[in-house]
């Protein structure tokens, strides 16, 4: 497996590669890594790619201030030892300095579906989400990349982004990993008291009973007995993202909640 | 000669060819070619392009309300003609609706170089010119692309957004090609009436006058007196575009004005 910190390196042996007529996935990450990122790769294998590189690289452009960007958690070590095991054959482990060189003044901005949702609460994040993926796509040109379900307002803006900017790759999205307990594996997750875990437990609960139909007043009602703050709790379109007044086939049910100082984010699609 | 309105078939062509090992030069352009455009060409013929592919689209998202996108003047039959004597190997001919697909959403934004000059006069045009070039080099993926320096602000701009987004290519700058008579190529001199050409000239002649310690003061009077009405002159550095308070080596003297209701601009590194 090789392992790359200059963005230059990276991009010469991905164009080599290219050349050489091997099929590239991108499994864009922040590390920290868990089972949510390694199905990232094994959905990567399981579509044929020659070559897999995971990026680990917590992204300064996509944190807003007062986030958690310096206490997100960080485990290099473990993270390359995972990487290798779920069978990358590349790993990207880029610094802040050199991804943003001095004067960095460019940024790549989707200005409808992340109008909402997580864009509403977190100004600036889908820029610095859709600036650092162009980077990467630009220095991998994968044929595919993969992104997962959990952050489903993230994979349609990615969507868009490679259809309005014409890059020449496929959106892979992957389900959705979660805990035994049902909790959707984050690396946030580990923020969490066992105490707090357990409130946790009412976000999939209440979001794997919805069926058509149901009301999203029953679901508030749920996270807020449990004791977690409500950010949002929306149904909408799941191509559009547009508000739907009824919980119904083709829309995405979407929670973001804080539990204690935690904000964790979850979904389903009806 | 190749010619293109599906931007989808352009990427496969340019794909194609590129896994064949060609070299690829892009030559964007907005049509109503002169020698100024066939300059471009010559020079990718120069660099040992394999491929040399143009594109003729006036971008409509670089245009901003009461500017001239309707009647920009337009000549696909002449342009498809020029572009074959000239050596081009694909021409790129794509629509406004190809090009930008219902619900467009998505811009590159430049933030710093882009503020002053043309940039502080014409908002949210190199957001446009970010915007298609972007797609154009996704569309292709050129080995490098050749601007020319009468925009000169623009190949500064295209410059950073290479380097911040990590595009893979080259950006040649070429010299600025002009008529005998000292002014600048451009297609918009079709909007001039024989006087308004010859009072133009001012222009080139001021410019080409500037030596290091020159006052810019007197470029502003020789402009005024010709007729002309003044945008802006300025004289900034020429990689960081910021302002110079001396002509000097190393600064670039940057000159918008209008001639009746057509707005020329030409510049001079010193």
């Amino acid at each position: 497996m090789k392992v790359f910190t200059d963005p230059k390196k990276l991009q010469k042996w991905c164009a080599a590669r290219k050349l050489a007529g091997r099929k590239i996935a991108l499994v864009p990450t922040m590390g920290y890594l868990h089972e949510g990122h390694l199905s990232l790769i094994q959905k990567a294998k399981a579509k044929r790619a020659d070559e897999i590189v995971v990026s680990v690289f917590v992204n300064p452009v996509q944190f807003c201030p007062g986030e958690d960007y310096e206490k997100y958690p960080r485990d290099e070590k473990a993270d390359l030892a995972k990487c290798r095991a779920a069978g990358a054959t590349a790993v990207f482990f880029p610094t802040p300095k050199n991804m943003y060189l001095d004067r960095h003044s460019v940024y790549v901005c989707e200005e409808d579906l992340s109008k909402g949702l997580c864009g509403a609460r977190r100004p600036g994040h889908f820029r610095g989400v859709c600036t650092v993926v162009a980077k990467l796509f630009n220095l991998t040109h994968p044929d595919f990349a993969v992104f997962g379900q959990k952050d489903y307002q993230q994979v349609q803006v990615i969507r868009r982004m490679v259809r309005d900017l014409n890059f020449d790759l496929d959106i892979v999205m992957a389900p959705i990993v979660r805990e035994p307990s049902g909790l959707a594996r984050s690396s946030r997750n580990t923020y969490l008291s066992a105490e707090e875990k357990e409130k946790a437990l009412a976000i999939s609960r209440g979001l794997r009973a919805l069926k058509p139909n149901s009301k999203l007043s029953t679901l508030n009602s749920q996270l807020k007995s449990a004791g977690l703050r409500i950010d949002y709790v929306e149904c909408v379109d799941a191509q559009t993202l547009e508000p739907r007044k009824k919980v119904a086939k083709g829309c995405c049910v979407l929670v973001a909640a804080y539990d204690g100082k935690t904000r964790l984010i979850d979904n389903i699609l009806i």
